[in-house]
C-alpha cells in the first residue's frame, strides 16, 4: 500500500485539500462503516432530537392559535393538547409495528412502494423531502426565536443568525455520523433534564399555591365573536398546530440500519422512549403555560398592553422566566438548551435525507450523484443539496416560524397516512400468506399480524384523518406551496426513472453490438510551436498511428506563414497542414479537414490530440484561453472522432501538486514528455505518417 | 464551402443557438469588417452621446451643490459654468491633437504609455476602465432619473429598471458596432434638436418679458452660514461636479480606427462638432435652469414647501415643464429624448471598453479572452464584463446618481492629466527629432509641434490642475473608492503581464525540447459492460497500441466478479484486470496500476480510454455522474499519462445536434464507434495487446 500513503502525503501538500481534512477529518475505508454504528444511548439524541425539540414550538403554536378567537378559547386547551398526545401514542405505536416489518431503512418510502404502488412510494418520498428541508427551517427558526428570546440584541440578525446555523450544521454533518452524534447528545439530555426539572418545579409550585405567573399574563387579547363553525375551525387548526409535535417520529423508523445489534429490538426501545419523553413534556409544558397564562399572539400588536416593537418572548422563555426568574442561571440553561436541542434538531433531517436521497437514487428516481458516499462516509451531495434548500427556505420566509409552521407538518402526515395504509395491506397480504400453512406453524405469524392490522389500522384511520384536518385549516396559509411541491418533486422524480431507464435501453450490449473500426488517423492541432504542442507531438509519434498530421487553424495568413517556417527550421518530423477560418472558428475548419481526408482516404477513426495546460491556481484559469476544453466539446459531436488531451503542467501547478511533469535535466524519466529526439532506439523504429495530407 | 453550409443548418437546429442567432444576428466574417466602419453622422451619435448626454446631469449637479450654501450661492453659477465651459473648449482642442499624432484607438493609454512608460499607462488604463463602468452607471441612473421625472408611479423600481436597461443595451451590443449605431442615431439627434429648440423658446419668453418659472420656484433652501475657505471650497466643489459635463470627451479618441477615411479628418471634425454642441446646451440649460429658478437639493427634504416623499424631478424636467407646460408634449418628448440619450450614452462606454480590454489583451495587462472577437465581429467578452460590473455599481449604490457622480470624473481626469502629459513629452520628442533635417523639411514638421507642444501643454496644466480640485473636493464623498480601485487594477494588469511573460518562457522550444518518448500502453477503463464502453474498446484496438488493458476499479468484490462472468461471455479480445478501491476512490487505484505496471515493464507513454456522455439537455450532465471528467482531472496529473476522451452521443444529443453516431441498420460508414466484429478485413491484421496485464 505504499503508493496510496504517498498519494496521501501528497494531498495533504494541496492547501485546499489540507483545509478539507481539518474541517471534515481523515478519510474513512467502507470497511469502517461497521463501526460508526450506534448505541442506543446515542441513538436517541440524534433521531429523537427533531421529536423532542419540537415541543418547544408546538405547544406555543397550540396556544397562540386559541388565543386568535380571544382569551376565553384557552379553555379548550387540555382537549386539544390531550388529542395530540392520544394521536402521538397511536403513531409511536403504528411505527414500532413499521420497524419490525421493514428493517431496511426505507421507512414510509419503501411500505408505500412494496405494498401500493410505484406512485404513492414516489409521493410519499417527495412528501418526506419536502419535510426534511422544513424540519430543518422551522427547527432553526424555533431556534433562533429561543436565543432571541434569552438576548433580544440579536433580533435585528435574526436571518443571518439562522443561515450561519445551517452552514455549521453541514460542515459538523459532513464530519460523518459518529461524531456528530456525540456533539449533539449531550444537549439533548440537557433539554430533557432541565425540561422535566422546571415542568416538576411549576407544578410543586403551583400545588404549594405559589403558581408561576408569566410576563404576558396581564396582556388582554380582544375577543373575535365568532360563529359556532369558525369555533369549529379555529379549534382544528389550533389542533393542526399542536400535531407539529408528531414531526420527528418516523426519523427512527428510517434510521434502523445504523443501530447496533439487535437493529430492530433497539430501535424499537428508542421510538418508544422517545414517543414517552416528547408526550410528557407536550403535556407538562402545556399545562405550566396555562397555569402561568402565558399569552403568545399571532400578531403581537394585538397584545394589549405589549410593546410590539420588541421581539415577542418564546413560550418556553416565558414559562422559564415565571418557573426560575427571568435573569437566573436554570432561565438560561434551559434556553441554551432549548436553542441547542432546536439547532441541533435540524440534524434529524441531514440524517434522513442524504439517506432516503441514496435510496431514491439507487433507484433511480433522484440523480445518482446522491448515492455516491464521500471521503467520510457520508452521502455528502445530499448534504449539500438539503443544506441549500433550507437556506433558501429561510431566507424567503425571514426566518418567520409562524410562517414556516403552516408549511410543515403537511408533508408529514401524507407520508404517515400513505405508510400506514400500506402497513395496512403489508398485513393483509402476511394473513393471506398463513393459509396455506399449518395452524400450529401460522399461529404466531397470525397473532402479531392481526395485532400489527389493528395497530396499523387505527393509525392510518387516524392520520388520514389528520391530514383532512391539517389540509382544510392550514391550505390557504401557505400550505398549498407544499402541496404544489410535493407532486411538482413526484413528476421529477418519476421523469428521472424514466430517463434513466431509457438511457440504460440504449446503452445495453445487444447482440448488434461488436468490434471493428477501421482506420487509425491522428491530428495533432497546433496553435503556436511550444512545448506543449511538442509533447503533444511527441506523444502522437510514440503512439504510432497509421498517420499523423499537425493541423493549424490560421485566423490571419500571417500566422501561417511563421508557424510554417519555425517548422521548417526545426525540422519536424510529422507534416504540417494549414486551413483558414474565416468565420474565427477554430472546430469548423477541423471537421472540414476530417471530412475531406475521409471523402480521398477512406473511412477511419480520428484521434485529435489537444494540449491542454493544468495550472495550480483558480485564478490562472481564468488567464487562459479555454479554447482546448471548448474545441473538444465541439469535436467530440463529429462522427468517429476521439480527443487526446496532452496534458501540460505549469510550474505553478507543480510547486502544488509536488510532480514533475518534466524530467530534471540528466535524469531520464519513463513516458516524459519532451526527451531527446534521436536518442531512443525506439524512435527509429516509428516513422510518423506518410507525409501528404489534406 | 457546402460542408460550412451544412453545419451552419445544424446549428439552426439547435434551440440555445437558434435563440442565440435571433437575438444577435447571423455570424460575420473577418472581411465584413470593413462594411462596419462609420460615416460622420453615424459616428456622432455613437461617440458622443456620452459627452452630450452628460449636460442632462452636469448642469444639474452644478447647481445642486451650490444650493448647499443657501439661494445666494447661485449667484456664481455663471462663473463656474463658465470655467466648465472654458474648460471643454481646451480639452476638445488637446484631443484634436492627441487624434493626429495617435489615430489607432489607443488613446490617452497609448500616449501614456508610449511617452511616459509602462507604469502610467497601465495606470491610465485602469482608470479608463472604471471610469467606462461609471459612465454605464451615472448615465443609465440619470436616465432612470428622467423617466421618473416624467412617470412618477415607477420611482419604486428604479433600481430593477436600471439594470434593465443595462441588460438590453449589453444585448443591442452584442448585435455588433453598426446595428447599434443606427439605433442611437435617433434619439441623439432627436435630443438635441429638442433641448436647442428648448433653449432658444425659453431664451426668446425670457427677452419677451414672459420668462419661464420652474416648479421649485418657490421652494426656500436654508443659508448657512460658512466661512471664507468653506465658500471656496463649495465652490470648487460645484465646479468639480460641473466638469462631469466633461467625460466622454475621449471616446472619441479611442475610436479613430471605427471612422470611414480620411479617418483622422473625420473624427477631428466630429470631435469639433461635439466639443460645440456639448458647450452650447450647456451653457444654455444652464442659463435657463437660473431664469426660471430651479431649486434642486442634494436633499430633496432641505427644500422648504417641497414634499420629500415624492421624487425630486430633475433640472431638465423642471426646465421642460417650465417652459412648454408639465403635462405637454414637448415636455414628454424632451424627457423621452434624454432618458434614451442617457440611457444609450452607456453605448459610449460598450464601445470603448471592450475596445480598451483588447488592446490591453493584446499587451498582455488583460485576460486573452478579451481578445477573442465573437460571432458578430464584437468583443463580447469584454461586453458582458463592462455589463456585469455596471450591474454591481448600479445594485449596490441603488441608482442613486448625486452618489454615483461622486465617484465619477476622477479617472477621466487621471486619464486627462497623464494623457496630455505625455502629448507634451511627445511634441517635444518631435522637435528634437527634426533637428537632423533641413530647415525646409522641418520647418512645417516643427510648425505643427509647436502648435500642438502650446494646445497641450494648457491641457496639460489644466487638467491636472482640475484632478487636483477634483480629488481635495471630492475625496472624502465616496471619491476613495475610484483611488482604491485604480491602483488595485493597475497592479492586476502589472501581474497579469509578469504571469503570461513567465508563461510564455516557460513554454517556449528551446535546444533542449526534442523528440523521443518510448513505450504505447493503453488502458481502457470499464466501469459496467455498455456500448459506450465497448466503443472505447473498439478505438484502442482500432489504435492498435503496443499493448492494450481493460482496467475495472472495483468498490465491492461482487462488481468485479460480474463484469469478469460478462466479460467472458461476450469473449471481448482485451485483458480485463480488476483493482481494488478501499476508500472509493477511482483515480488513485489507476495510478497505483500505472506505477506498478511501469515498474516491471519499464517506461512507456500511457494513454488512458475514457468514454464520456454527450447529452442533449443541460438538465441531463445533472443525472450523471461526472465521474469521466473527474479522473481526467486526476489522471491528467499523472506523469506520462494523456486521457483519450471517447464521446458516446446520447439518444437526445443526437436529435439536437442532427448526427447519427452510431450508423443506421443496414448501412457501413467510416469510424463507426460499435460496428460488426470480425467483419472487417483490417480487425483480423489488428490483433489486440499480448493477454498477460498488471
Amino acid at each position: 500500500m505504499s503508493p496510496l500513503v504517498a498519494n496521501e502525503s501528497r494531498e495533504s501538500a494541496d492547501a485546499p485539500q489540507l483545509a478539507k481534512r481539518i474541517l471534515l477529518g481523515d478519510p474513512l475505508t467502507s470497511e469502517q462503516a461497521d463501526e460508526q454504528l450506534l448505541p442506543k444511548r446515542m441513538a436517541l439524541p440524534i433521531f429523537a432530537s427533531d421529536a423532542l425539540s419540537s415541543v418547544a414550538y408546538a405547544p406555543q403554536e397550540l396556544l397562540m392559535i386559541l388565543l386568535v378567537g380571544g382569551m376565553a378559547f384557552l379553555s379548550f386547551t387540555p382537549l386539544v393538547a390531550g388529542a395530540v398526545v392520544l394521536l402521538l401514542v397511536v403513531v409511536v405505536l403504528s411505527y414500532r409495528q413499521l420497524i419490525k416489518a421493514y428493517p431496511s431503512g426505507g421507512g414510509d418510502y419503501e411500505v408505500a412502494s412494496t405494498n401500493l404502488g410505484e406512485i404513492p412510494g414516489v409521493v410519499v418520498a417527495a412528501a418526506l423531502l419536502v419535510d426534511y428541508v422544513l424540519t430543518v427551517a422551522v427547527s432553526i427558526a424555533s431556534g433562533v426565536d429561543n436565543i432571541i428570546s434569552a438576548v433580544p440584541e440579536l433580533n435585528p440578525w435574526r436571518v443571518e443568525l439562522a443561515v450561519g446555523f445551517v452552514i455549521l450544521i453541514v460542515i459538523v454533518n459532513l464530519r460523518g455520523v459518529r461524531e456528530a452524534s456525540t456533539v449533539f447528545a449531550i444537549p439533548t439530555y440537557v433539554f430533557i433534564g432541565s425540561v422535566a426539572v422546571m415542568i416538576v418545579t411549576g407544578l410543586v409550585r403551583t400545588v404549594l399555591g405559589d403558581a408561576p405567573v408569566a410576563s404576558s399574563a396581564e396582556f388582554a387579547v380582544q375577543a373575535e365573536d365568532l360563529s359556532q363553525a369558525a369555533v369549529i375551525l379555529l379549534v382544528l387548526r389550533a389542533f393542526s398546530s399542536g400535531c407539529s409535535a408528531l414531526t420527528g417520529v418516523e426519523a427512527v423508523s428510517n434510521g434502523v440500519p445504523a443501530f447496533r445489534m439487535p437493529k430492530i429490538r433497539n430501535a424499537q426501545t428508542t421510538l418508544a422512549m422517545m414517543g414517552a419523553i416528547a408526550a410528557l413534556l407536550f403535556a407538562g409544558l402545556t399545562a405550566l403555560a396555562l397555569i402561568s397564562g402565558v399569552h403568545y399572539a399571532e400578531d403581537p400588536c394585538a397584545l394589549v398592553g405589549f410593546d410590539c416593537a420588541n421581539p415577542q418572548p418564546s413560550l418556553m422563555a416565558q414559562v422559564a422566566a415565571a418557573t426560575f426568574g427571568g435573569g437566573s442561571i436554570p432561565f438560561f440553561l434551559i434556553q441554551a438548551a432549548t436553542a441547542c436541542v432546536l439547532l441541533l434538531a435540524a440534524n434529524t433531517a441531514f440524517n434522513g435525507f442524504p439517506l432516503l436521497g441514496a435510496v431514491l437514487a439507487r433507484d433511480g428516481y433522484a440523480p445518482k450523484a446522491l448515492n455516491t458516499r464521500g471521503d467520510r462516509l457520508v452521502f455528502s451531495n445530499g448534504m449539500i443539496v438539503l443544506g441549500i434548500a433550507a437556506v433558501t427556505v429561510l431566507v424567503v420566509f425571514q426566518a418567520n416560524l409562524t410562517t414556516l409552521i403552516q408549511l410543515y407538518i403537511i408533508g408529514v402526515f401524507v407520508s404517515f397516512s400513505l405508510g400506514q395504509i400500506g402497513m395496512v395491506r403489508h398485513w393483509r397480504r402476511v394473513l393471506r400468506g398463513t393459509r396455506a400453512k399449518t395452524v400450529a406453524e401460522a399461529a404466531p405469524l397470525r397473532r402479531s399480524a392481526y395485532t400489527g392490522l389493528v395497530i396499523n389500522s387505527a393509525g392510518a384511520t387516524l392520520t388520514v384523518l389528520v391530514l383532512l384536518i391539517v389540509t382544510i385549516t392550514k391550505f390557504t396559509h401557505g400550505a398549498w406551496m407544499v402541496f404544489f411541491a410535493i407532486p411538482v418533486l413526484a413528476v421529477l422524480m418519476v421523469g428521472v426513472k424514466r430517463y434513466y431507464r431509457d438511457v440504460e435501453h440504449e446503452i445495453a450490449v445487444d447482440d448488434a453490438t461488436h468490434f471493428g473500426s477501421a482506420g487509425d488517423v491522428a491530428i495533432v492541432l497546433v496553435n503556436r510551436l511550444q512545448k506543449p504542442v511538442v509533447k503533444a507531438l511527441d506523444y502522437a509519434i510514440a503512439a504510432n498511428h497509421d498517420k499523423t498530421v499537425a493541423l493549424h487553424v490560421a485566423l490571419t495568413p500571417e500566422d501561417g506563414t511563421q508557424l510554417q517556417r519555425e517548422w521548417q527550421r526545426h525540422r519536424i518530423p510529422v507534416p504540417l497542414v494549414i486551413v483558414d477560418s474565416p468565420y474565427r472558428t477554430y472546430a469548423q475548419p477541423v471537421e472540414h479537414f476530417i471530412r475531406e481526408y475521409r471523402s480521398k482516404h477512406g473511412p477511419s477513426v480520428v484521434t485529435v490530440y489537444l494540449p491542454q495546460y493544468i495550472v495550480g491556481h483558480w485564478w490562472e484559469s481564468l488567464l487562459h484561453n479555454r479554447r482546448a476544453r471548448r474545441m473538444a466539446n465541439q469535436l467530440m459531436l463529429v462522427h468517429g472522432v476521439t480527443i487526446t488531451l496532452v496534458p501540460w503542467l505549469l510550474d505553478s501547478s507543480e510547486l502544488i501538486y509536488g510532480r514533475r511533469s518534466r524530467p530534471v535535466p540528466g535524469q531520464e524519466r519513463a513516458g516524459r514528455p519532451v526527451a531527446v529526439y534521436g536518442s531512443s532506439g525506439r524512435r527509429a523504429q516509428r516513422p510518423a505518417g506518410p507525409p501528404d495530407a489534406g
